[in-house]
């Protein structure tokens, strides 16, 4: 028998003890964004420090302006990793949903025979970093140590913003010095297939302000010679997208890289459809780029999106006006390649090219985030992915995330690092709604895979 | 000495008494939209009922379920004309911005020597309805009769929509029969120049309701896939004009006539710049159709504007979502040949047109007025016109209206009679605003100007 094997029968031995560490976490009401649970934050948080504690690592809570962080090292070795997480949930209401009360977990059995965990938190966050505490408990209980140095970051503030994290992090960095970062606050593809996160589009979010005359006017006074912004607004807007779906601002795909031929083929290969992406939303047809997979469309491709506008009158009835004013918020999700920054000039050039003489364009900027990917050739990539594929059987896939997740942004421009998103998550796990679950395999063979991913990482 | 030389020689005599009794009008608060002048209204009907009664016209108060009209006739002959005219006046504040108490008539001199009367109403309509009824007055005192058979109708609702005389004017159809409407409630070319408006553009007003998916969506899990109902509305939007401002609705401009060559001419020569119209209000180029001029653009040419638009986040700050609603409100200004109820199936046509498979329009109707257009042969056109430029001594012009005036398409829809616009108001005059004016000449010679109107038409 291995070490790896001698650690994962540990697992299997003591799952049930496993569980029941993490229903003591769960039974802490740590909702951050409510001020009548800040003392529940740093309960959790003190929790969480004593596990890690018993387990033999060194751990502290560090005031942060907010709530507190969990600081903890353990295992020595030259391969280092950075494990983040956060003890922190969201609030429970609507109350009424909740089958059970949100902080009494308990194991339920779903419509089709698999068991999960049910409670807040169950999977986001609190289900999820323990599968890594369980891991390195077994590892510590059957070895005496880990295979490589771990600290470990798990904070109060996630679900509302980190907003002291990234400040915490720039004057800690010494501390936080790792070869590789581990976050595991993603998803499974579904219930049988493990995935590594690999890329996270980024954000350039615009607001566009188009003015005309100095005052609105009577359309019929003066409808037909004076130009109307929103006129303007709508013909500019109207033209950002061709009939192919394809943004139409200049240079606005300049330095995308397409996908590597052999993760194109798995994402091809992997039966994303409209059928099971868009029809649960009332949609049918993919509208970006038409000659890109619709799986590229939302993890590999950027976007131009107008997420609002305004301008006139928006009242009950009618009202003759041609508003001296139209407004917009227009946000590009952004790919490995692009600059926010040269995408926020581009969308600029590309609106004051269009306007008549006699309209001025003001612009405020929103969000400024490039994207995330991981190199395809990162070593930590290569084994974290062997190890899940091992445990769970069938190859890990490596997927992207339409969205961002700001510390992994965070850790790449304060600490250099690269992140690797590795979860166990599920999409029918109610995160963030009443009745959350974790499955009781996602915890189990969770727990199993960072076993096997600290392995790895040592060699 | 004619009969009507010694008319217009009675009003020069008379004209500081008919200035007095223009005073006792205005003396009077008949704020219709205000409750508390709703008997001011009524005081105001007697008092112009009694005037009249006094010049030797039956005249009475009717009820109309709002404030009352006076009903007056005077007056024989084959020859009739219906006069229209309101005593209701708009509110009066911000009353600080009153150089002398509103209702406290004064004679001003205006800084380039003109003299001007300074009230709420010495324009808008009182002032306007006693230069017909000082010709009236005249033409009695003189002959002993009027030369054609008139019946006036001075309604008390007009700066509240009107919303009773429709009603009453349908109920009363026998009791207004005429050959032709005379309103005084419009304004002159320039000082120098009066005019006779002769077109009013009509109005379809629509809104429109663009649905994608049947919630709102992460911009970031589902931008680039799912369709967003504001890229439709807006590419939809904006492409109901071409770069040469012409509406793009197939059918649009079918069954316009061009001006009589007669009339374009007259209007080229107007001097209607850029500079005169559009620099008031900070812009300086035309939007309307490029081959066209920017006087037919506001009087005589069809337009399509957005009033107002509205979906997604419009708050401070960015919000990453795709609504699954947008709208609009569009109306177009109509011209004669243009039937309303087809414009707007036009519209809803290229709508549908243009909708993705996962998109649905809904559409609401707001307002459904045809445009209004004398015909430029209409044998009391000509009469007046002669009459107006043999006062003024330079030639009448005939001009259009960018907007509507209801009561114009009701005596049309509900009498089946044309109405000849005729008014000596002054864009300076202040209508609706404080320190409201009428130029004494305007008072004077608008007198004088329908007294030759009312011989004029008698032929």
């Amino acid at each position: 028998m291995t070490t790896l094997d001698a650690v994962l029968a540990r697992i299997d031995a003591e799952i049930n003890t496993s569980i029941a560490r993490l229903f003591d976490l769960l039974r802490i009401p740590s909702i951050s964004t409510d001020p009548a649970h800040a003392d529940d934050c740093r309960v959790a948080a003190d929790h969480v420090a004593t596990d890690l504690h018993s387990i033999g690592l060194t751990a502290d809570l560090c005031e942060t302006g907010g709530h507190p962080v969990v600081l903890a090292k353990g295992g020595a070795g030259a391969k280092r990793v950075l494990f983040y997480g956060h003890y922190d949930v969201q609030p429970v209401d609507p109350l009424g949903l909740w089958e059970t009360p949100p902080f009494a977990p308990r194991i339920a059995t779903l419509p089709d025979g698999r068991k999960a965990i049910v409670a807040r938190g169950a999977c986001d966050d609190k289900g999820q970093v323990m599968t890594f505490i369980e891991a390195c408990r077994a590892w510590k209980q059957v070895t005496g140590g880990l295979p490589v140095a771990v600290t470990m970051l798990i904070e109060g503030e996630e679900e509302v913003g980190s907003k002291h994290l990234p400040y915490w992090v720039a004057e800690h960095s010494g501390e936080l010095a790792a070869d590789v970062a581990l976050v595991c606050d993603t998803g499974m593809w579904d219930p049988q297939t493990p995935a590594i996160t690999t890329s996270l589009r980024g954000l350039a979010y615009e607001e566009v302000t188009i003015t005309g005359a100095d005052r609105d006017l009577h359309s019929g006074l003066f409808g037909g010679a004076a130009q109307n912004p929103l006129r303007v607004l709508t013909r500019i807007l109207g033209s950002l997208h061709d009939d192919h779906g394809r943004v139409t601002i200049p240079g606005f795909y300049d330095g995308i890289a397409d996908l590597p031929p052999d993760v194109y083929a798995q994402w091809r290969a992997l039966g994303f459809t409209p059928q099971s992406f868009l029809n649960p939303i009332g949609l049918s047809v993919p509208a970006g780029e038409s000659d890109r997979l619709l799986i590229e469309q939302v993890f590999s491709r950027p976007t131009c999106d107008i997420n609002g506008i305004w301008g006139g009158y928006s009242g009950q009835g009618a009202k003759t006006i041609i508003p001296s004013k139209a407004s917009a918020k227009v946000s590009f999700r952004l790919v490995t390649g692009q600059d926010p920054a040269k995408i926020r000039e581009a969308f600029r050039d590309f609106v004051r090219a269009r306007l008549p003489v006699d309209c001025t364009a003001e612009f405020t900027e929103h969000t400024n985030a490039p994207a995330i990917a991981l190199p395809w050739d990162l070593p930590q990539l290569a084994a974290a992915r062997q190890a899940l594929s091992d445990e769970w059987g069938r190859e890990a896939l490596l997927i992207g995330c339409g969205a961002s997740i700001p510390i992994v942004a965070d850790f790449k421009r304060l600490l250099g690092m690269d992140t690797l998103l590795v979860g166990f998550g599920l999409d029918d796990d109610r995160v963030h709604s009443p009745n959350e679950k974790y499955d009781l395999q996602s915890f189990h063979k969770g727990t199993r895979s960072w076993a096997r991913i600290l392995a790895a990482l040592a060699e």
